[in-house]
């Protein structure tokens, strides 16, 4: 287009989209390059400034392999993964909360009751609750994908210290819907700050940290995967976590129990005579 | 912000942004992440799609390298580049045009008058022009970085047959302002398919052509940096640039020369005695 100019270039690029282009596609690609082409024109974006931001994206896919995802922790801290959650939450479930880039697939199989602690230091943590439907229905064969930091702040694929599936574990839940396990309390951390993200995070004044946690991927037959993540009560940066993911319902108290009163059925029986940590945290899956 | 939802989380976000930042980048930035956030919203991102996009991302990343610019390409494909430059013209001077992801810095200097066909095949083209201010004056002094494919084509960083600089060369005006120099006539091309950019293309029923053309990068000491090409009037692409590059006044008459009118001052010159092509193309330069 010859007289292509900034009023037209829209509407332009929209004209190029073939005939037999996917209608969603369309859609898609249609309100991306609308809201692109908005943004440079309202802020008049100069040169400079694009060149910057093509190095930006250079230097996050140079740092990027199999176990660095810069780009979904960009995503993340611009908000745009927890906004992707809300979109696709069911008020009726559990609310979904950011996968973050640290989920690695092929996880154990951890037995009902098994143990993620090991010989790790730090309290011990049992978490347990039921996978269930919006009607309090326990839900059979759902698996339940947990993974952690170690008490050091790093995720097994940051640290050459652990095993590659440390802190990582898939249940299977039997008849009566329960997950259950030991591991060690989550700390809070900070995400990378070492690459491009962690540049934008500093030069925008914001902190890399976020409140502790553990996640969940829970799959069953005939439900909407769930990602999650819960999330203690007392966490100082509930009410700010640099990535968006905190939602009231996955607010949980962590109960400190007494010495001596640790259940029976878990790996760690017998085993645990000092104070420990309790958490309750049931998975509410909406059918689809 | 545990309260977090799809209403408040893009005021949220700019809520994270320090007090001290820069007002530029607050701007950028919150820009940026509000047209962002309304693109997800608009369209009801699903996972699915997010997930698309990462992956498109990181292979964007995967493909480049110093000699493959796709993020570049990305941006010219989707008319980012050209608004840019449109955002930054001057009516004025000469209008910009896209950089693209082929220019490469160190051009070898090459004389007024001075061959870059070498002994490769094709019509001889002659171009030539005054780089000039807004009132018509000769600019001594101003580098013209030109750059351009090879007759098959491609250019010298897509093409292991071509040294490194092939086709590239960089003028520096005298008194007069003039650059001149002697090539082979560019040809119409398609953009590399071979990566994400390409699938994007394609999936969208867009063809990957480019009509021909020349670039170059005009500096000068006072004056504004231009980017720009010239395209000649009768290439079959010139309503239709894949990268929304073509604009009126960079459109030229390719003038046919008879045999044995060879100009004088050119390296070429005495060994040139078959019919030519010549363009004039002046350069005009704003102050800034």
């Amino acid at each position: 287009m010859r007289n292509v100019n900034q009023d037209n270039l829209t509407e332009v690029f929209l004209g190029y989209l073939g005939d037999d282009v996917n209608p969603r596609l369309r859609e898609v690609m249609g309100s991306l390059v609308t809201h692109l082409h908005a943004f440079a024109k309202d802020v008049n974006l100069t040169h400079d400034e694009w060149e910057q931001g093509i190095s930006f994206l250079e230097r996050t896919g140079e740092i990027s392999d199999a176990n660095r995802h810069e780009f979904v922790l960009l995503s993340d801290v611009l908000g745009l993964s927890s906004l992707v959650d809300m979109i696709n939450s069911r008020s009726e479930g559990t609310s979904s909360s950011v996968l973050g880039p640290f989920h690695i697939s092929g996880a154990p199989a951890l037995e009902i009751g098994g143990d993620m602690k090991g010989d790790f230091p730090g309290p011990v943590l049992v978490a347990e609750g039921v996978v269930k439907d919006v009607q309090g229905n326990p839900i059979e064969g759902a698996t339940v994908d947990i993974w952690q930091t170690a008490p050091n702040g790093l995720y097994s694929s940051q640290d050459p210290e652990q095993d590659t599936y440390s802190f990582h574990g898939l249940q299977t839940t039997g008849a009566d819907g329960r997950y259950a396990f030991t591991s060690v309390k989550p700390v809070e951390y900070t995400v990378p700050t070492d690459g491009p993200v962690g540049d934008i995070l500093n030069a925008c004044g914001r902190h890399p940290w976020r409140p502790s946690h553990l996640h969940f991927i829970v799959k069953a037959d005939g439900y909407r995967s769930l990602v999650t993540e819960v999330f203690p009560d007392d966490d100082p940066y509930l009410d700010q976590d640099t990535v968006f993911g905190v939602r009231e319902d996955l607010v949980m108290h962590y109960e400190p129990m007494a010495a001596g009163t640790f259940p029976e059925g878990f790996a760690l029986s017998g085993q645990v005579d000092e104070e420990y940590i309790r958490i309750q945290f049931d998975l509410t899956l909406v059918s689809g």
